[in-house]
């Protein structure tokens, strides 16, 4: 299923060298102020074009057909489209050489050959585009909470710039660690167990290509920590915490503190250097050579669909959190 | 919400000192053989009383009022609950001085002072008894496919006796990592984006209290590597694949490959000696010795939580994908 | 599945001769006042005892297990259970000679030989006392909003009594209509399409047993009627309209006028004068003689529950409605 | 929310009046022969242009942009588009004085002001090309079984032609009886309680705009009859009934007899002679005329979108059924 949200749901669809990528948001309250110029910075954050990405660019113009009237949201499914131009076909076919990294194996099997093979298909990171188009429409409803999410480090290193000059030059590809931070949040967001917000927010995360891990707050460090250290003591009425190492979240809800998480991004799957894979039709390992075009560092374009599945997820709790009051 | 499954769901309810804990499990197909002796091993793995767990010991005695009939699973949805005996209600009430690192504070500001507090209430570890019992039924469904979790890391060692050990010797607490394992996956389980094996996991995983941090395979190490070093080739026409940096996923989707991922346990927040914290009542700084029964490294008890939900998820997308044959 | 409800989620088990029948509702506010005399009034309107219903009386009296704190609740999951006492195993059963009109044929098919039979086990109308109590909580939330079925015709007829006894004289049993009518909804519940009140109220309607047909405001005789005739106009500001062919509901949507409804109910399937039916073990036809206990006009019995089913939904809606605004 | 199914899964968006409407079907196996061409003899029945249908014709010429390649399903979502030309949007403004049996005041007040009113915006039933063209690809995956919808009756009358001439000469509408039957059920679909046969179906029956009822087998006459003469006797080893007052279903699930519904259609709101009803500008009664292109009966094309949610419905609970073999 590819649909996400109680309240707020988003819904994605599309082939990477289809007619269209879409998304459907069900659920967006009526009367929040939309336009298509709306999306352009997140949209322009997302785009390829600058070093360490790949040179496929699309116009990523939004064609909003439905859910939008006189420049408002009428509280009927919106539903936004994105042309596929930028195509070419002729890179692609990997049913039979699976791409090392990637997903044409499982694609395959899953769904017994008849998907679409061309630039991965559904499977493609451009998908990623309703994601981000449906995190400004959650931003809007966040009004006042602030989601940023920035890459902090590149192959190991905080000098990105560098670490992203050496893969190119070794026609490599390399991952990174994005961190986001939420700031503005009311206390009382989610809940214990399976509606935690750290459920939730991981479960949207994962929903991004590549990614590979999350920690929240002190993270994979509080295995080595003791309790003493770890918990944040209270300091004041509003509950504001001396140090923060519970990322804003207590019992699966927020506490009113930042929110804070981390995510690993894996390397780019497609390099351009040659590979050892299979070749499941003539049942033998073979060398492959990736054409095609690709992000060197696809972890620098996480870091505003990370906000974005964020801000789905957290509108989602505020419109929820209204229904208790 | 306390629900999580789409075929198979799993529903868990109860407070720490109510009368029971429990447990409801829709979906289970009918046909399954199913008796309250096979609760005991996984239920004794979760129990406490061993060096670095809490002195409060329950009965953990499955009561199976639903959905078992002859010793075999009807197609019903099936009810267990677990007696609470052991407890001591005047060890508790935090509502106006919250234990730090709790969920005290966030409890009585989102359910407005009506939560109940004792033990903990319904935010207690005391409810992962529900989530261990469905997972017992989860592993029958998936048959040879085995699920196994252990504890890796204690406070940053791996000589974890030591580090518990000195715990104690400190009335501290201490983290720990703990490492799953499935083997036995068919390929093409999960799908891409919203429905990923790693955002259904990692929603399950965080159901669990104390977890800070999950990661898939090479995990945050692949956020320092290079796509050459990180892509695994095929070796077969099984899929096999030289290395295992993707944890047995691609796209979302089990590969056929050993499912591997790892979660960070923060030290258990109840420690014996001294904190500060926040007096709400009298708007001061005040100084809290928490008294209770507690675990002195809850990662102990945690691997076969961890099992459970991964079985509890594992078990439905293995009914999802039936339907798709 | 055996759930419903988005935010205020109801969620039944219970065999009819099992431990425990029971009821967990989920997403249910903190802060409502709840205590088990609150259900007396609905359970004794569904209890049996009365003429035309069966002599199984069960004492019905709710153990409130888990989700209330000093009489209130808490906002975690709410668990009820009912125990089974008066339980008559040796009546039933019903896997080769299956009972026309019941869901034994259907109940050994689908689950392949493992459900339990005895009382109708999962399939027994005894399961709709979990339905009524959620019901009554459901009202609690709906506040002043007034929800009131009643049984209006008995096999054909207005006069209930001696329909009644008609049906007991002939060892035969009867059908009947009940109506229910709602006041005090606000405008703007309910959805166009999947979510229209009419799809809800009737998802939640058809899971009581022997339910055959609901209709919303003029219903069936709509079918016949002019759009001059039909169409009910507004006679003030409010959107008060001079007649209520539409039961209260227009595009899906509540209108702030009654909404009405009508449900029919089929004559309860045993009878205790002898039927043909077949032999499947014997691969004949045969005669069977139902033993048992059974209500003559189960149709009396309905209304409290048509009554419950209905708040469910509406409090659900009313929830989902604050989110909005 | 505009979504249905929990495997297979349709949700539909757009406005009568906007760029597109269209449907995504989510869930749909791979390997479904899908072109264009299957969806013209449903759409051509869907279709207005006959006698007694509204003069306002659209190509309804389907863009598939996503979810299939090489004339088959891929697995992935599929979203089809249907271009609206036809418009008029100055017939419409009704916020100010709502058509009698429309949702213009509902609309109007749940959605604040905010709603598209033009040719009723997102309440249009040119929504239900949405519901009809998934209803195509549903009835693929049901294969075997057959799901035939009918108009019955007009206006309470067996003469559906002349009703319909009636209804045009006095410019006024009329309703109408749909029937519809299902053969070839395999036994065992559908669930006891909140997810019985009657309880998918008529929540997806009330998603088509003007159903005010709905009743299954002997329906509402079940109420008037006595259980020795409404229990369908089993006749043979396959579960035939010598009789079908259950219309197929006992205790909410299949039988495997035929599955037989009928749903009340009401009379279209919108007529050409002048009605009364209320300014709510000026706050008083007034006339009002309304111009547009109506249905003088919406009846003649109910039964293709009847089939289409049948089928919904079906292939959902077949793709169900399959997890539990």
């Amino acid at each position: 299923m590819n649909s996400f949200g109680r309240l707020f749901r988003v819904s994605i669809f599309g082939e990477s060298h289809g007619l269209y990528v879409g998304v459907t948001i069900d659920g967006c309250p009526s009367g929040v102020l939309l336009n298509t110029n709306d999306f352009t910075p997140d949209l322009q954050r997302r785009k390829s074009g600058a070093k360490g990405t790949t040179p496929r660019i699309e116009a990523d113009k939004p064609e909003i057909i439905s859910g939008v009237f006189n420049g408002f949201t009428t509280g009927s499914p919106i539903t936004i489209l994105f042309k596929n131009n930028n195509t070419r076909s002729e890179d692609y076919n990997f049913n039979k050489i699976p791409r090392p990294g990637h997903a044409d194996f499982v694609a395959h099997k899953k769904f017994r050959g008849f998907n679409d093979p061309r630039g991965g298909g559904h499977f493609s990171g451009r998908l990623t585009i309703g994601l981000t188009t449906a995190g400004v429409v959650a931003k809007k409803i966040l009004q006042k909470i602030s989601v940023e999410a920035k890459l902090t480090q590149v192959g190991g290193s905080i000098d990105i710039d560098n670490a992203i000059d050496n893969a190119l030059k070794n026609h490599d590809s390399v991952g990174g660690i994005v961190e986001c931070r939420v700031n503005g949040l009311p206390v009382g967001l989610g809940d214990p167990f399976f509606d935690s917000i750290e459920s939730l927010i991981s479960h949207a995360v994962f929903a991004i290509p590549a990614i590979k891990g999350i920690e929240f707050g002190s993270g994979f460090s509080a295995a080595s920590m003791k309790g003493s250290e770890h918990n944040d003591r209270f300091i004041d009425h509003t509950g504001k915490t001396a140090t923060n190492h519970a990322g804003g979240i207590n019992g699966g809800i927020s506490n009113g503190n930042e929110l804070i998480f981390r995510v690993a991004v894996k390397p780019t799957s497609s390099i351009s250097s040659a590979q050892k894979t299979f070749d499941f039709a003539k049942n033998q390992t073979t060398e492959l050579k990736i054409k095609g075009r690709h992000d060197a560092c696809i972890a620098l374009r996480v870091p505003v669909v990370v906000e974005a599945v964020t801000a789905i997820v957290l509108a989602d709790l505020m419109l929820i959190s209204k229904s208790y009051l």
